[in-house]
């Protein structure tokens, strides 16, 4: 049997992949009494007198929603909420594996960036974090900004964050690999989506000083007149400093780092061959990468990743995301800043000890058993250290 | 240690009643790539391209939301949605534990009836039922009809229909007891919020003929000029014939039947001594009675219930809610109609055995193991029977 039905036949035979489970005795009348009337009455009223209490006395402060409208789901596009929902589930299920947290499918039948806010806006004091999936650029953008500024818990676009962190921990160990020099790396970032732009903006904050980021029409620059967006105009400014024009394969020229987030093929032997020496690629079109391992090592490139499964250094964003949102429930963090974005890309390179980093070992496994804790220890203190648990203003509806 | 000290004690000890469960194998990278990228692709697809398959490759078939804006909490009033969370829970944890269904607690902070539509209409694509839980009234009048015109899943406001099923089965198992007949009681009924008028309309479509609806200002009949509204002026019209006005102490004068969803000690000794003979009582204000048990026998009356779990016939919604949605998911039921509700109500009073009926056991115990197998095959066969299963045109976004 072929992945494709294998797939098919255990979603249909497990009907799904979570189910709820009681943690609490109901085994006669008093248990009853207990988890539900007149008992109940007790945790409830411990919330209305300090909202805080809704960690104390319920699942809130281990659980995280993710939410999707199914706008841009894999590699399959708009297909909507109800598809969606095999993938919500899916990764309901890696956060539970992987970090005992528990997380809710949301699953938003609608594109509109107005509903999408004010319905999560609303489900705030349902859950203790919210982990935005699959949502089309460049609205994400706009819902996680609108989502960070009203709400009290943390608010995480996998999307863009989890692959960027990931990437950024392949990046680090690729360099330690081949001797480079982070402030002194050129490196082109080609798609300018949602995890494009968010490992664009990492890799600054990490110390890159030389990036251009390309999309499909080429090198974006300041003042470029055509396929535009207010997002794209802002890295114009942020990146590609001699504000240099032209194609993918014109700006590769002496390139060190090679990132793709875009398409199958985009990247050529002959590109690659004009790269830097000792070039560094990661090549995370799904299925099919920019270009494969094998073609861009005989090309020259030292350090090659992908998105799969079956080729080394995959960029998993399950190195990621369970392990921030476990540190950022640990903490109970208000938000998920850049210095716990930071921790998390150190933390994951970090796991591999120097002496067993070698060219196909950069990015850890996502089975390695290290990795959650790490992650999640160096996320929580960096939420305690820059402040990401300091409350906001709530703008929960005050009952009186 | 009291109830109180255990119940907080409880929901501290496990952080709330419910976690996520996996269901199917995470253990290497071949689970990943099925459960996961890129094998959870395949049963997208399916979804995407016909809807109803989202109920045979995911939770959603086994699903259902417990929604509340937290306006009208147990006895305890609008204490907010977070505050809310812990009935929630538990009510997802009695879903569970006696329907296996997965049951998600949804906490919306709001008051708009608008907002609140919205929110969940947006989330259809995730649930397969909708259960709203303590949503003051009449707002939850206008939530429920507006929900149950747009979604395509059953929705069930169970402060409404399950407190009236289950009052409605205790009822026809009194009348057997008390030899009386359905079309010859009279029925007064104290409290026009949610629950008191979805018992009216219930008792109606069961085939009583004369009840009068009382709220605190007494008797509710057509043009009464103070403390109306909609759904009250609906009642005049279809109760109380012979618009009799007056308190509750007046017009429960040779009454057969008091149920009251209205508070403590409303109904006095001297009230019950002046209604007909084998009276029947159900005083379901919580936790203290309209009247106890023992002075409402000692002045006459032969059955009696209420809504505590520490005396005879308690009326707990627990004896509905879970075979209701487990009838409704398991025939892929569109709504919950009246003949799904009047199923309900006659399979909870079958239960208990003509020879074991007794004026102290007319309502059975929730852990009676037949209720919720009887009482779901009941609704699945009436959901069938009368057309609950007929797809109304969905509201859901198309995406092309």
């Amino acid at each position: 049997m072929d992945l494709k039905e294998r797939a098919l036949k255990v979603h249909e035979q497990y009907k799904g992949k979570i189910s709820i489970n009681v943690k609490t005795p109901v085994e006669d009348k008093e248990d009853l009494s207990v988890i539900y009337s007149p008992g109940v009455a007790e945790p409830c009223k411990e919330i209305y007198e300090n909202i805080d209490n809704s960690y104390r006395y319920t699942t809130r402060g281990n659980s995280v929603a993710v939410v999707t409208n199914g706008t841009a789901v894999l590699g399959l596009g708009n297909i909507g909420a109800s598809a969606a929902l095999p993938v919500m589930e899916g990764k309901s299920a890696l956060f539970k594996h992987f970090a005992d947290i528990d997380a809710y499918p949301i699953c938003l039948d609608s594109t509109d960036i107005e509903e999408i806010v004010k319905a999560v806006t609303l489900l705030e004091p349902t859950y203790g974090g919210i982990n935005l999936e699959d949502i089309a650029a460049p609205e994400c953008f706009y819902i996680e900004d609108r989502l960070k500024e009203q709400l009290n818990i943390p608010v995480f676009h996998d999307d863009q964050h989890g692959t960027a962190i990931v990437t950024g921990s392949g990046f680090l160990n690729a360099l330690k690999v081949t001797n480079k020099q982070i402030a002194k790396t050129k490196v082109v970032v080609n798609g300018a989506g949602a995890a494009g732009i968010a490992i664009v903006k990492l890799l600054r904050s990490m110390g890159v000083e030389e990036i251009i980021l390309c999309d499909s029409q080429g090198a974006i620059y300041e003042g470029r007149p055509y396929a535009m967006n207010p997002v794209k105009e802002e890295q114009a400014k942020q990146t590609n400093n001699e504000n240099v024009q032209g194609t993918l394969e014109e700006v590769i020229e002496g390139a060190d780092v090679f990132i793709g987030v875009s398409a199958a093929h985009t990247l050529t032997f002959d590109m690659v061959q004009r790269m830097n020496n000792d070039a560094i690629i990661f090549a995370m079109a799904n299925p099919v990468p920019e270009i494969m391992p094998d073609a861009a090592k005989a090309a020259g490139a030292k350090v090659v990743g992908t998105g799969r499964s079956d080729l080394p250094n995959q960029v998993n964003n399950v190195l990621a995301f369970p392990g921030i949102f476990r540190g950022a429930l640990n903490a109970r963090a208000t938000e998920i800043n850049e210095e716990m974005k930071l921790a998390a890309v150190y933390a994951i390179a970090d796991v591999i000890p120097p002496d067993e980093l070698h060219e196909e070992y950069v990015i850890p496994s996502p089975f390695h058993n290290e990795v959650v804790t790490k992650v999640a220890e160096a996320v929580e203190r960096a939420a305690i250290e820059s402040g990401a648990i300091k409350k906001k203003p709530s703008n929960l509806t005050v009952r009186v």
